[in-house]
């Protein structure tokens, strides 16, 4: 079987590391409030398709450097070859920042994000691509495709965003790429908790922890059949998930929790 | 044509009265806050799709008795069981589960849950698979699945959370199994509305009174439509809804409204 | 190419002007509360499907008059009518309506709603085919189908609300028909914001300005990927955007986007 051993990645165009399970991918150019690039992308899209023959992770943390997210794609780097490109060239570039997305949620991982500063363009594509996102109080989340000219339909954006807060706020976020500030994205759902910005990387690498030492097996699961009921009949899905829940019970993790429970103890998960 | 006698029926597993058209459907096991088992999954799949047959129920009020709303299935009694079964039993036991959701959900009846105290595990879903949700400020909610190392995936939970409160919230709610208290829930929109221990009972019955009295034929077509409208096209869904609108037009109560209207009275409906 | 010019347009059952690329629809039969008609409906399908073809407007907006925003349906006017049909003339009614709904989503232009005072039946399914809605703390929302007698499913209201809102709050309000507050309606995401009675139709028509002004192509394109991808695939969708972004890329708007950014000043946009 394929496996990547993503404890000896050497990440070329971000962080990467790795320590017990959890891995934590910072974006790091922080004098730039950490915008992405042709390469980025490109290094994001296949480090998350590799994660699927990783043993060695169980749930990803990404984070931006010097309090800053993510900048997006850079006006400099991105957005002016962009406007020099023909067809094919610019649907080999929407197709790889879009595969980035893709192999975000494809990834077995549940990826929780901290978001603190700028979380913009592009990057507030990798927050929706998320799991799970933590934010700040002083964060400005901005869909800013619009004030490039372009629309809001990019990386996924009308279908990502629309599932996390519903139609109505979507609508208007991606037509006026206005920054939402941190309370009200959790007040829309969009944030599942807010931070301090000391406190934040602090409180998603936590989270990232208990998951990494959760029945990882089963959140692989739960993952997967989030995002792939959402366009999917209600009884189809009720029988997707009565196989799902059978596969899962037959995992050591649910003999473990049932021994642990029996014995008055708490389980300790191995994922398997 | 087939007729189910509501009345009549007498429950073995929970308590079960109709009075007036409206069913009240009590879990009954206060001891140990009312916990599903093997007969009680089975006895509610055969009840509620009973109901599709039945013309002396008009809407269901669900609860459960002692001050708690249900526990989900019994660590003893299920979990223990499962973890001997083989893989043919295991899904012959989460087809079962799944489909007492789909029953719940197939049954032309609203559904009004009462929910108070603990709602935790399989309970979830029985709330999740009613059409409209009391709750109370100390009850707790608990997606509790992945505590027993398993994946949030089980009788549709991937699929009813997320249309109840968005693909975000509901993500962190079923990889983390926590505890969400009554004003966070009716914040999400899991709850309609929040009401005193001693009064929520009583609020989901006269809900259910209400809409035993209104335009049932109407009701039930809301049902059918606001659950398969979901994953289907706009222009489908519009279509489907003026051939739908357009039967519900042929009804008495339609007549009954105008009518009434008319003559500046109060319309009352019969269901016909 | 078939052009429709929307400035010239005289109305008949409503009022219509066009501003600079700003068009606003204004239900006006403020003496009983702007209701519709069935030449209104008619009306109203028939601008929103000639708006595919017009150049000279890129956003509407679209309010009533007289402190009301619609009462949906007229009790003597539709209501009575409807109840001496036969079914092949009622699904030409029903279908009518919701043609307008479907209209109003196949139109390039965002619509902005402005709403104020009473917004009931199908008055709220204007509303929800806007793709933002301005309200007011004193208006109400009632989908008030349930009180005449009929099912919640009109004119894509299973649908339409439950993208919105979510499918909790969507089942309750449309089950009971009850008045929606203004603050519960922003609390939802129903309204996008609220203003004061006096300024919320300037608060729309700003909106629409600066729409108007923006990336129009762009803004079109949003449009359709928004509604469209609710029901469809993630993977599916992400290719959808690759093509739909690569397609924008190729605007002149996005070249004046990023000679503006470079030189420092803020891009003009002229919708090709």
């Amino acid at each position: 079987m394929r496996e990547f051993r993503a404890a000896d990645y050497k990440a070329q165009h971000f962080d990467w590391k790795v320590e017990n399970k959890v891995a934590t991918l910072t974006l790091n150019r922080p004098e730039k409030k950490n915008p992405l690039t042709f390469d980025s992308y490109g290094e994001l899209r296949d480090l998350f398709t590799n994660l699927v023959y990783a043993n060695d992770v169980k749930a990803v943390v990404l984070t931006g450097a010097g309090g800053n997210f993510c900048s997006g794609g850079d006006v400099h780097e991105i957005i002016g070859p962009l406007t020099k490109m023909d067809m094919p060239e610019l649907l080999e570039f929407t197709r790889m920042t879009g595969d980035a997305v893709k192999a975000m949620r494809m990834a077995p991982q549940p990826i929780v994000a901290a978001i603190d500063g700028i979380c913009a363009g592009a990057g507030t594509m990798l927050a929706c691509a998320s799991d799970i996102r933590l934010g700040t109080a002083r964060s400005k989340v901005a869909f800013l495709f619009v004030r490039v000219g372009l629309a809001g339909a990019d990386m996924g954006a009308c279908t990502l965003l629309p599932r996390l807060i519903g139609l109505s706020r979507a609508a208007e976020l991606l037509y006026t790429g206005r920054a939402m500030p941190g309370d009200e994205a959790e007040r829309f759902g969009f944030y599942n908790s807010l931070h301090e910005s000391d406190d934040v990387l602090a409180a998603a690498t936590s989270l990232a922890r208990s998951l990494a030492d959760g029945p990882t097996f089963g959140h692989a699961m739960t993952k997967k059949m989030l995002w792939q009921e959402w366009s999917a009949g209600l009884g189809e899905c009720i029988e997707a998930e009565a196989q799902a829940q059978a596969i899962c019970m037959k995992t050591k993790d649910f003999e473990r929790a049932y021994t642990a429970f029996a014995n008055k103890k708490s389980p300790v998960f191995a994922g398997d």
